[in-house]
């Protein structure tokens, strides 16, 4: 499928307009130059492609994902950002291996995905009966006695929204739904894929379980396969043959980090997204689109310093975070390494390829006035301004916010975000050049202003 | 994805016209109470989730297809339809096995479906350089020195078309590509999916080998992946580990059949679908959605013979064909079995379960004016008419009109048709109701007006 949300020619009418005639002169307006350089035409689709094709998903401490950082460093390289480095930590690997079910007595075989962090079967698989239940809130007030030594199944569905919180509100189901299972004394965990997509290719993710809980077997189903298992269970009794065989092992992932050097020493503004992925599709949407726009954008920032011997006052780095699919785990170790760090904003591309449409911020008030200039850069892109002054900031961003550095979201229509997440459609067929060339002139002109301002940004 | 092309809302609209205020009495309007009936409501939605939910994919010889027969069997004697029969035939059967393909030196491990009639490689698989090309006639036109030993690569695409017809004119590269590399010492031949989607689902199929010419592995790779292969053959030589281990061997399979039976012994009007199916899915779009039009369209005919007594002039008779997918199998089977019999008109439904959007003939000119009354009932389904008289019927009515067995096409909208052929992805959620609805109620009008009428429909 290929979507043009936001055609090239609409943007040129909005871009023609005369919208920053009363803009103060400088960087403002180099801010509208950059926006307009990138979408002309910028790096974001190339490196995008080179990185999914020649290294493919990079699950997180495989050396799949370590490839994934020797492409990024020889691209800021070759970008020519400097003190380009590698942070390491260590982290719990979790493969896959084999997962299969199938219902006894039928000629169905489901389409599963095994749940990061979840358990294995025996090797010959197991077979019990299917207890369902049509959400979350069902199964945990059903009886240990209903569940014990059986395969539940969770019908828990989300909902499409423009701005993913659907994934935030039915979330639980896979976090939390395996574990309580384990607790309950089942045999196994299947959940409907937190996805909105009805392909075969179901939505795999991390699971957790508390210590001293041991994990149970977790898979998700696709959808239509979900709504084929409710539709047995609603029918008559249902028995599950099921393998699931994955491994953990303990492994070590690292972020990769590159800078445009601010004329002041000290302050820094961190723009990135994740190198690590999963391993079913190619870590396209999630999240080598989240690493492609930020080398773009810097790299349409690197070319105006370039060209002009203009530079910002503080230090712009990109940040691409490892092992962010396990629980954020780069982001953590990268938050506790800079704790000390002056790092005065920080934002993260993580939420696919798809248009921006809305800025908001997490700032000091003092800074409130440096949002309202990105939002007149940014409003001939069809970005709305949101001051609520709550943003998030992306998942690796969360624990820097945290430790009080400012936050800025440019937020992604996810309408169809969560039809390839996490799964093998993850691929990079599903890119609409236009799109992603949008993401790459916001993130360039709302970077470039951060980093030539001089108010305070940080929350504490 | 749910999609409803056709509210119920206009539907309602077009048929409170009062387009049938100058038809004749009788036939004609029990033909469009027929047709009303349907819409408000009939069988075919539960008839096709019970098939393909209870027994699933339909594999022509296995013992899946021959659950399918005993499924149709019963539900024919459900729904009053008598001389219920059961007609076997042979067949060489084809299993596919496992099938795997990696580019040597990534991680891509590429969507990969064996196509029908394809042969293995050994255990260990092959490994062997790619040779690339845009298209069939590249690939034909390529010296045999430049194909022999190698995995060949067929990026020959289709198109969507609503009538279906870039399957036909495309169907090549599938039905003869393979074959042509056989003759060229190819050690496989790989081919873009046969389809207009872009999920990791590819679309398997027939494919065919001349006697004497020794079947390879040849294989369907899905969309995202054939464009992912087709760049890294425009950068640089490509090496492929290739897994395939397909089966034949020799087996059974039957066409289902019941009827309603007419005053006038003797003549027959045949509708149906075929009850094989490929086994990557679950048989729903192909063509479960024909057997359910086709039986809830004469169960549709029956409530009304049983509640008016009004029976039709000729026998309608349900023809449920089997091992379709392997060659039309069944369908050349039961044109040379019932040669001799006065089968006058036939039509197949197998074309998924979008709406009717064209009706045509292939009739004695005679027997035109039996179309035109077809054309005005069906008009208010949205139904056009399209007297080329030069219809081919669907794939399993071709050897009957060869016989010169007359002919009706009501043409199905197809243009998501081949998102989902051949593929996982043809499952139950893919149904709009209130287009195979629509369907049902022009199959049972359609069928009422051939079976009351007496103007010859044979064209020899």
């Amino acid at each position: 499928m290929r979507l043009t949300v936001l055609p090239l020619a609409a943007i040129g009418i909005m871009l023609a307009q005369p919208a920053l005639a009363q803009a103060p002169a400088g960087r403002i307006e180099t801010a509208a130059k950059l926006r307009d350089a990138a979408l002309a035409g910028n790096k974001a689709y190339g490196l995008l492609a080179h990185l999914t094709d020649t290294v493919g998903q990079r699950l997180a401490g495989t050396e799949a994902e370590a490839r994934g950082r020797a492409w990024a460093k020889a691209q800021m390289a070759q970008l020519g950002l400097v003190n380009i480095r590698e942070e390491a930590f260590p982290l719990t690997m979790w493969e896959r291996g084999q997962a299969r079910a199938t219902i006894v007595g039928s000629n169905h075989s489901l389409a599963v995905a095994a749940l990061g962090t979840s358990g294995a079967t025996p090797a010959a698989g197991i077979t019990a009966p299917v207890a369902c239940f049509a959400n979350l809130a069902a199964f945990r007030a059903a009886p240990d006695a209903a569940v014990k030594g059986r395969i539940v199944f969770i019908d828990h569905r989300m909902s499409v929204t423009q701005d993913g919180s659907s994934y935030g509100v039915n979330g639980a189901v896979r976090r939390a739904g395996p574990a309580l299972g384990a607790q309950k004394g089942a045999a196994a965990v299947l959940i409907r894929s937190l996805g909105t997509d009805h392909h075969r290719n179901p939505h795999t993710g991390s699971t957790s379980f508390p210590a001293g809980v041991t994990p149970i077997p977790a898979l998700a189903l696709a959808l239509p396969d979900a709504e084929l298992l409710a539709r047995r269970c609603t029918a008559g009794p249902v028995q599950m043959q099921l393998l699931s065989t994955p491994t953990s092992r303990p492994g070590q992932s690292a972020n990769v980090t590159a800078e445009i050097p601010g004329t002041v020493p000290g302050e820094v503004v961190v723009l990135g997204g994740h190198l690590d992925s999963w391993d079913l599709g190619q870590g396209v949407f999630d999240d080598g689109a989240g690493v492609a726009i930020s080398l773009a954008a810097a790299a349409t920032i690197k070319a105006h310093v370039d060209a002009t011997g203009q530079r910002p006052r503080r230090t712009i780095r990109v940040v691409l975070w490892g092992a962010e699919e396990f629980g954020l785990i780069g982001g953590r170790a990268y938050a506790a390494a800079h704790k000390d760090e002056q790092i005065v904003l920080a934002g993260e591309s993580d939420a696919g390829a798809d248009r921006i449409f809305q800025i908001d911020s997490r700032v000091a008030e003092a800074g409130l006035p440096l949002f309202a200039e990105m939002a007149g850069v940014l409003a001939p892109l069809g970005i709305d301004a949101a001051p609520t002054n709550k943003a998030g900031g992306g998942p690796d961003v969360g624990p820097l916010a945290a430790t009080g550095v400012g936050v800025i979201d440019l937020s992604q229509d996810m309408t169809r975000y969560f039809d390839v997440h996490h799964t093998p459609d993850d691929t990079l067929d599903k890119v609409d050049r236009a799109q992603l060339d949008q993401n790459v002139a916001a993130w360039a002109a709302a970077m470039w202003l951060a980093a030539t301002d001089d108010r305070p940004l940080r929350t504490k």
